[in-house]
C-alpha cells in the first residue's frame, strides 16, 4: 500500500508514462534473470501491470513496446486484459487457475480497496451482529467506499441497498442466489430499504429473445429473489422494460448519464464495438441509473442524493467504476461497493457457474436425486487418484469444487474446519466430502423450493408496485 | 456563385482537404486584419464554413487546426456530400446557390418521390377540400408511400400523423410554424388524430442545458404550438422526457429499434463519432419509435399497427429512413412521410432560417414594427442595384426572399402570380414588394400572439395529458 504505483502517475504525460512502463518492464527481466527472491519479482510485476494499467487508462491504448503513443483519446477503464490474467467483465470469467481467479490482483487491476479484518470488525460494531460468513469467509471481499458509508450510518444517516439481476433464463441457479443472500443479511442487520433491478431490457437486447420473454423471466425470476425472503415493506423489485414507464425520475437520470458518457468510454470499459447495437452501446445507463435514489421519486417519498450501496459479484464493476467517474459530474453521490467472488461451476473454478451450461449448475428447481447426481458426477476433486494415495498425502480443498461450495453454504465454521483438516490430511475421502456437500444442499433447496411455492402473483406484483417504503430520511 | 468552394472537393484527399481548410482560415485572418470590406470578409468566411463542412463529411472528424487527418473512418452514409451537393442533415442545412437547396437532386439522393400532380389531385379526391397552398407551390414536394395511405384510407382504413419539434429555446420563428399549419390541414381533411413530440431529452443531449431548462422551453413551445389551433380531443403532444416515464409502450419500442440499429449505422447516417455522448448516439431510436401507435396504448386504446404519416422538414429524414429501415423488423408497419423544403433565412436561401441568428429570424414574439425593420433591413433582395436597372430587367424572384416568404404566407394564388409579374417585369420595387410581406406578415404574427395568450397551462396540461383520442380504429 505504501508502494503505491497509482500516487504520482495522474501528473504524468503519456509520454512519461509510456517510458515508465519500458523502464519497469526492464526492471522485472533483470530480476528474472538474475533469478532474484519470488517476493521481489512479484512485487516488480504488480508496478508493471500497474503501471500498464495507468497507461491504458491515461491513452485509451494498450501499452505496446517500441511503440511510443500518438493519438490519444483520453478514456479511463479498468477491464484490460494483460497477458496471463484473468478475463473479468460483466459476460466473461475465465482464469487457467484451478483455485480460481486471482482476487488479489483483480483488487489491484479494479483500483478497488480489499475488505480486510478492520472493515469486517466495525460492520460487527456498527450492527451489534456477528458478520456473515461470506464476509468471515472472503467471499465478499472488495469494496470501494464501505467505509464512508459506516461514517454516516454511525451518524445516523441511512443508505439504500441497490442490487440486480439479469433474467436471462427461467432457471436460475444456486449461485445466482448469493449476493440475493448477502443483500437480505445487511437489509436485516443495517436495516435499510432495498431496490432489485431485473434487467429484462439487457437480456432483450444481448439474447434471441423476445421482450415478453425476457419479461416473463423478469417476473419468474423475481419468485425465487422473493423466496430468499424480502420483507416486502422495505423491498422494491422493478423490471427496466416495465419501471422505465412508470417513473418519473428514472429516465431523467439515465439521459443525464448518458449525456456525460462517450461511445469511447463504453468502448474502453465494455469492449463495445461498431458492430455493437445502440441498445448495447446506451444500456450502461440503464444499470447505473438505479444508483441514485431520484431515480424512485415514489419509493423515497422524492428524497434525493441517498447514499447508495450495491452488493454484486466483482463483473459487474465496470458498470460502477462508469457510474461512480459519473456522479460527481451530475450532483449525484457516487455508489458504494460490495464486491463477491464467483461461484465456480461444478466442473471447477476456472470459470463461473453457468445456467447456459445444465452440467456445470445446480438449478434452484433440481430435485433430492439430481443433486446428488450432479455433485456426485461432476464435482471437481481436489482428492488423489487411489484410496491409498489419498490416506497418504490427502486432498487439495484449494481446487476441490465440493469444500468450495461448503465454504458458500456451511454456515458452521468449527465443522467447516474439521472437514478441511480431515479431508487435508487424507482421513476424509472425495466421496465423503461430498456426501456431506449433498446433505447441505438438499435442504437448502427444499425449503428454497418451499418458500417459492408460497410466492404468489399477487405478492410479486406487491413487490412490483411502485410505493413508499418504511423508511424516513 | 460561380466560385463554389464545393465543385472539385470530392476529389480532394482528406490531408489536401485539410490544406484547403488551413489555408482558407489563413485568408480569413488576413482579411480580418486587414480590415478588409465586410462583404469580402463574410464571403471568406463562408467559404471557410463550407470546406469545414466538408472536411467533417470525408472524415467524419470535426477539423481541428494543426492536426492532420490520420485515422480515417469513412462514412457511408445518406448524408455524404458529393461534388457541388447541398449538405442536409438534421442539425445543418446548406448550399452555395442562392435560389436554396436542390430539392429535385435531393429527392433523388435521398430515395423519397416527389409530390407530382397526380398525387395532389388524389388528395383533393379523398379528402374532397381544395389541397392547400404548400401543396399546391411545391413547399411539400415529397413523399414515401403516400399512395399507400390514400389506397388504405380509401378503403375506411384511417391513419395518424406525427410531428413534433426540438424545444432549444423558447423563442420560436415563423419557419418553426410551416410542419405545424400544413399537418393542422392534414388533421382537418383527413380528419385524423396527432401526436407531436417534444424531444426535451434531444436538446439536454446536445446543447448546454439543463434537464429542467429542456422541459421548460418544451411547455412553452407547447403553448405556440396549441396556439396554431389544434383540437385538443384529437391532439396529444408530449415531452419525451415526461411521457418515457408515464408509457407502458414507448419504452418498449424504442429499445426494440435500439436492438436492430447499429452504432456503424447511425455513424454513417448521422456522422457520429467515436466522440459522441451514448445519448446522442442512441437518441435516433426515440424519434423513430412515436412512428409505431404501440408507444402510445393510451391514445390509440391498446390498438396496434396503424399507419403512421409524418409530415416534417426534409432535414428530419434520415432519422425516419433509419426508422423505416427497421420497421418490418420488429413487425411493425413503415411510417409514410410528406417532406418540407426549408424556410429559408432572411439574408436567402443558402441556410434555413436559424433561432440562434436574431437577425437570420422573425420570431413569433417580434411586434410589427420589429417585423416592418427586419425584413426592410435583412430580406435578401431579388432586385436591380438601381431603380433604373429594375425597371428596365425586373427583378429575380427565384432568390428574393421576401417573395419566397409569401408563397409561403400568402394565400391567394392571383395576387401571389400577379406579384410575380410586376416583380419580374420590373413594374414592382423591392421596397413595394417587401411592404406587401410586411402587411401580410404583421396581422398573421399578430393574431398568433392573440391565439398564444389564450392558451392557459392548464389546456397545455389537457394537450399533454395522456388520453384516449376521440377516434376509433
Amino acid at each position: 500500500m505504501a508502494n503505491s504505483p497509482n500516487c504520482d502517475l495522474k501528473s504524468l504525460s503519456p509520454l512519461q508514462l509510456f517510458e515508465r512502463v519500458t523502464e519497469q518492464g526492464e526492471k522485472v527481466r533483470a530480476l528474472k534473470a538474475g533469478k532474484a527472491p519470488k517476493d521481489e519479482i512479484d512485487a516488480a510485476v504488480r508496478m508493471l501491470l500497474s503501471l500498464k494499467l495507468s497507461y491504458k487508462t491515461t491513452t485509451g491504448q494498450d501499452y505496446q513496446a517500441g511503440l511510443p503513443p500518438k493519438d490519444l483519446v483520453l478514456i479511463n477503464n479498468g477491464t484490460t486484459k494483460e497477458e496471463d490474467e484473468d478475463l473479468v467483465d460483466p459476460w466473461n470469467v475465465q482464469t487457467s487457475n484451478a483455485k480460481g481467479v486471482d482476487y488479489d490482483k483483480l483488487i489491484v487491476r479494479f483500483g478497488s480497496s480489499k475488505i480486510d479484518t478492520d472493515l469486517i470488525n466495525r460492520i460487527e460494531r456498527a450492527t451489534g451482529q456477528k458478520p456473515h460468513h461470506f464476509l468471515r469467509r472472503g467471499i465478499f471481499f472488495s469494496h470501494r467506499d464501505m467505509d464512508q458509508v459506516l461514517d454516516a450510518y454511525e451518524n445516523k444517516k441511512p443508505f439504500y441497498l441497490y442490487t440486480g439481476r439479469g433474467p436471462s433464463s427461467q432457471a436460475m441457479h444456486v449461485g445466482h442466489l448469493i449476493p440475493f443472500v448477502f443483500t437480505k443479511w445487511l437489509q436485516e442487520v443495517f436495516d435499510v430499504p432495498l431496490v432489485i433491478q431485473l434487467t429484462d431490457d439487457e437480456k432483450y437486447l444481448w439474447k434471441d429473445m423476445t421482450i415478453e420473454k425476457a419479461y416473463e423471466y423478469a417476473r419468474e425470476n423475481a419468485k425465487d429473489i422473493i423466496a430468499c425472503g424480502f420483507d416486502v415493506n422495505k423491498t422494491f423489485i422493478f423490471s427496466d422494460l416495465d419501471y422505465l414507464g412508470t417513473s418519473a425520475g428514472f429516465y431523467k437520470n439515465i439521459v443525464k448519464v448518458q449525456k456525460h458518457v462517450t461511445f469511447n468510454q463504453v468502448k474502453g470499459i465494455f469492449g463495445f464495438t461498431d458492430s455493437d447495437c445502440i441498445g448495447k452501446i446506451s444500456f450502461p445507463a440503464i444499470q447505473a441509473a438505479p444508483s441514485f435514489s431520484s431515480s424512485f421519486p415514489q419509493i423515497f417519498n422524492g428524497k434525493e442524493n441517498i447514499q447508495c450501496l450495491i452488493p454484486c459479484a466483482i463483473d459487474q464493476d465496470p458498470y460502477f467504476r462508469m457510474t461512480r467517474d459519473v456522479a460527481p459530474r451530475i450532483g449525484q453521490p457516487k455508489p458504494a461497493l460490495l464486491h463477491s467472488v464467483f461461484f465456480p461451476a461444478l466442473q471447477g473454478a476456472q470459470t463461473k457457474m453457468s445456467a447456459s451450461d445444465p452440467n456445470s449448475s445446480i438449478f434452484l428447481t433440481d430435485t433430492p436425486k439430481q443433486i446428488k447426481t450432479k455433485i456426485n458426477k461432476h464435482a471437481f476433486s481436489g482428492g488423489r487418484d487411489t484410496i491409498e494415495e489419498h490416506r497418504k498425502y490427502g486432498g487439495n480443498c484449494d481446487v476441490d469444487v465440493s469444500f468450495m461450495y461448503l465454504t458458500f453454504f456451511l454456515e458452521d465454521d468449527d465443522r467447516l474446519e474439521q472437514l478441511k483438516q480431515a479431508y487435508t490430511s487424507g482421513e476424509l475421502l472425495t466421496g465423503e466430502l461430498k456426501k456431506v456437500l449433498i446433505e447441505t444442499m438438499q435442504p437448502l433447496i427444499a425449503a428454497h423450493q418451499e418458500r417459492r411455492k408460497q410466492v404468489t402473483d399477487e405478492i410479486v406484483k406487491q413487490f412490483m408496485t411502485p410505493r413508499k417504503l418504511a423508511f424516513e430520511f
